[in-house]
């Protein structure tokens, strides 16, 4: 069986996870790195070519997005006018519809294929939530995100005077409410109550209850474990309170890295155009064939 | 936007639940029910037409087969060989490959979509489960079923010498072992003991940790309540110790009733062909335009 050759683009968190899950999958093999400074190979094994543009890979069949989320439109959009399939996990949710109309032209024009947004959420969690929609069509979903660390959240901290290195930490309260933990180091001559008032006032924290706490070291809290739970309670037929629920504790990167591989795979077996994971067959995101997952699955 | 028009085979639990959720969709019209004895209407809404056979009802799209496990795949062939689309349930995991390849022959063959296997399990945890080992390709899956009846048990039970009426409850105790409690209604001149003995030897309940219990009236203990939880512990990449669980308690009916409708309405959205729910894309088990959703809910 011939394997699919897939490059990786951007070789931080995302990346490296999905090198990993690369390097494992049975029908995969790893046509190269892209990265701003190729000379930079850290732990990347010697055979996997490193290079500044994806150009100069030979044979790829699908390109891994592991870049920065407002980066996606426009590298996907020069990749995929290649003939090149792109994965990413674009996590704006608001843009999906305009990206998703967007790369689908650029996509189509190129017989190519683009799957966006998928990571865990936007993601597996999305295929969840349609799932449990779809089987009790009224009532209310609830997406309880946590505890881990909000990369926007975050960087909104960073951003505020006073603060030398930040860390918001999301708690799940339940029924989709959520409490922001702020770590935080402070540059010398700033007052905690004054940046954690700032930070308050931020739109990022305005509307949720907020702790700011003041730490030596940001970085020794450090920690990719991330979770999220899911509950549904709803109506099937004309039958209330059908309560449905999925809860994930996992490391965030090697998740991430994980599900890109996965619509990697997946985009091999779809028509030209742009999709999100709730559009595409789950038996497509597992290698080989699909009577064998038939058979072990259903 | 023209309505599906669907027909329920079969008016037991399943039946019922089916009629409850199309009546509740806002993309489908009843054609009408098929039953053995149409004079029988029960509860169904007098503009409803009950017919002996579907050859007697104009114009339908998909045919919604609410039948025992046994009888289905005749009923379909049928049913596909006249150019409708037939949905059901069946639920002998060991035997949906073979029926999948039948009907897929004979709906390719009148242009026709058949979705096996479409309840619960069989049916929405196996989207689940085909999720979990995508998202942690290597690790173990547990199926915890339960608390809930068990048909196949009850059934066993019943056959039994001395038994007049039994319920087989199914408890989960984790890892996907699961213990039987066994409530029973003994004939005249039989003995618990003999009876305990001889459903403990059954093949049903030999491996299983079994308790029998002699009640007055198993009709008072008569709950549909059903529920499952799937547990996956397993890797992604590189990376051990990802848990994933998904959780539900259910009426069982209206849970079953409830993903039939939904799979009739993706089996309009098919190539013709025999499809098991991990090769639908869960948006196509939603109502109206992808659009929307994709906006909603990834």
């Amino acid at each position: 069986m011939k394997k699919i050759r897939a490059a990786i683009v951007g070789y931080g968190n995302i990346g490296v996870a999905a090198l990993e899950a690369l390097l494992e999958a049975p029908d995969f093999e790893v046509a190269g790195v892209v990265r701003r400074d190729p000379s930079q190979r850290e732990n990347i094994p010697a055979e996997i070519p490193v290079v500044a543009s994806i150009a100069d890979l030979k044979g790829v069949d699908v390109a891994i997005l592991a870049s920065p989320t407002r980066l996606i439109e426009k590298q996907a959009k020069e990749i995929l006018a290649a003939g090149i399939n792109t994965v990413d996990s674009f996590d704006i949710h608001s843009q999906i519809p305009q990206l998703r109309a967007s790369l689908g032209e650029t996509a189509r024009a190129h017989n190519a294929v683009s799957v966006i947004s998928a990571g865990w959420d936007p993601g597996s969690d999305s295929v969840v939530r349609t799932l449990m929609e779809a089987i009790a069509p009224k009532g209310v979903t609830y997406t309880n995100f946590g505890p881990g660390r909000s990369m926007g959240h975050t960087v909104a901290v960073k951003a505020i005077e006073g603060v030398k290195d930040a860390l918001s930490m999301t708690i799940p309260v339940g029924t989709g409410i959520h409490r922001r933990m702020v770590y935080v180091e402070l540059l010398p001559g700033y007052e905690l109550a004054n940046v954690a008032a700032a930070i308050k006032a931020d739109p990022y924290f305005s509307s949720d209850e907020t702790h700011v706490i003041e730490v030596d070291s940001v970085d020794a809290l450090n920690d990719v474990g991330h979770g999220v739970n899911l509950v549904r309670k709803g109506v099937s037929g004309k039958t209330h309170n059908q309560m449905l629920e999925f809860d994930m504790k996992i490391n965030n990167p090697a998740l991430t890295g994980q599900v890109l591989v996965c619509v990697a795979r997946a985009s091999m077996r779809l028509q030209p155009g742009c999709y999100t994971m709730i559009e595409i067959p789950v038996v497509d995101l597992l290698p080989g064939d699909r009577d064998y997952w038939i058979a072990h699955l259903v």
